[in-house]
């Protein structure tokens, strides 16, 4: 049995430093190169698994990405995804896209697809009848709880969404069962940044909350 | 502009508490009704403000449900998909879910509703072009951002996924624009717990981090 003193709120200290954690957490898209350490890639990996599921259903599925050949079929996929994507902006903002580094697949030392089991035994379908997305959703909070785990311990992690996960099952093998969620580029950053790459670069720039909250 | 030693990683008494937050983080379903400190309110929803976004899109929007006729319109939904949903059972699984307690609608303080915006206008469609779905993952980090703020001020928050999102979008006025992430009840709880609900009470167990995770 813990101490019941341990289940209260965290320490003042602590809630100030989360708040930093969660402004200093960046999406990463420049490494190094050097592999991370496999006892720091399982505390990351359990720090997912820590997330919350529907119905205790634990649906998300971690898919190590490492073999040469696997590596390669991704880094071919975003360089289709990201000329085709290219294609929808025009001028000056076509120009201003490409420039974007949108992904560190060559540096990063780890791969990582995430998936969910889109029908998983485990939870027994609780609180999945009137909402199927929730299985996915329990998967991404997986997900967050990686990146704060990474950056609190100074790793960075880059979320590519520029693929074709179609094209990517056989490569990659995903099991049937298994719905494509993100793939995770994860190493030490080259340079830990406090404002987001696509601020920094003049892409788009942060509103504040005001912008985003209503009262019913 | 920040110290640069800002911007490492984490002490490693920090890294130790992020641990136990995440392991202590629950999904509550029983509140006290003693209304939440406003400026406390403010500071989880500028928590889930900092999560990560497609393209920086900060897709995310909010909704504090507060209308007594709004509430009582949330309630009736849950409890017609809840009778609705343990249909789906037989038998003693029957009686076990019906005796389990899957929200704390009437009690907690405060509801709030996540939506996303289908087609933000910023961020300029970055990274949305191959996986229309990265916008509502942006919504449910910023949920997963929230739900650790508030774990870590002692603060409960449940994920009510057993509503039909469709017959609340008038009672709610939720703008056309918005779809459905997450309805969140949020208040303190009436008791700490370090095992999840679902678990305690029998109805599933946790597996371990091996169950889920693959080499290729």
């Amino acid at each position: 049995m813990p101490d019941p003193t341990d289940l209260g709120p965290f320490s003042g200290p602590f809630q100030h430093e989360l708040g930093r954690l969660l402004r200093l957490r960046r999406d990463v898209r420049r490494f190094r190169r050097e592999a991370l350490p496999e006892a720091l890639m399982m505390r990351l990996l359990e720090a997912a698994h820590l997330a919350p599921s529907v119905g205790l259903s634990q649906p998300w599925r971690f898919l190590r990405v490492q073999s040469a050949e696997a590596r390669a079929a991704v880094l071919s996929s975003f360089e289709r995804a990201n000329a085709e994507a290219a294609k929808a902006y025009e001028g000056e903002q076509a120009t201003h896209y490409r420039a974007l580094k949108l992904a560190g697949l060559q540096e990063a030392p780890e791969h990582l697809l995430v998936c969910v089991d889109r029908d998983p035994a485990q939870g027994a379908g609780l609180g999945r009848a009137t909402l199927a997305s929730t299985l996915r959703d329990s998967a991404v909070c997986a997900i967050q709880n990686l990146w704060l785990a990474a950056r609190a311990e100074g790793v960075g992690v880059g979320w590519v969404s520029i693929l074709d996960p179609t094209e990517l099952r056989g490569p990659l093998a995903i099991p049937d069962a298994w719905d494509w969620v993100a793939y995770l580029c994860i190493g030490w950053p080259e340079e830990a940044l406090d404002t987001p790459e696509l601020e920094r670069l003049g892409w788009e720039h942060r509103r504040p909350l005001s912008e985003v909250l209503r009262v019913r």
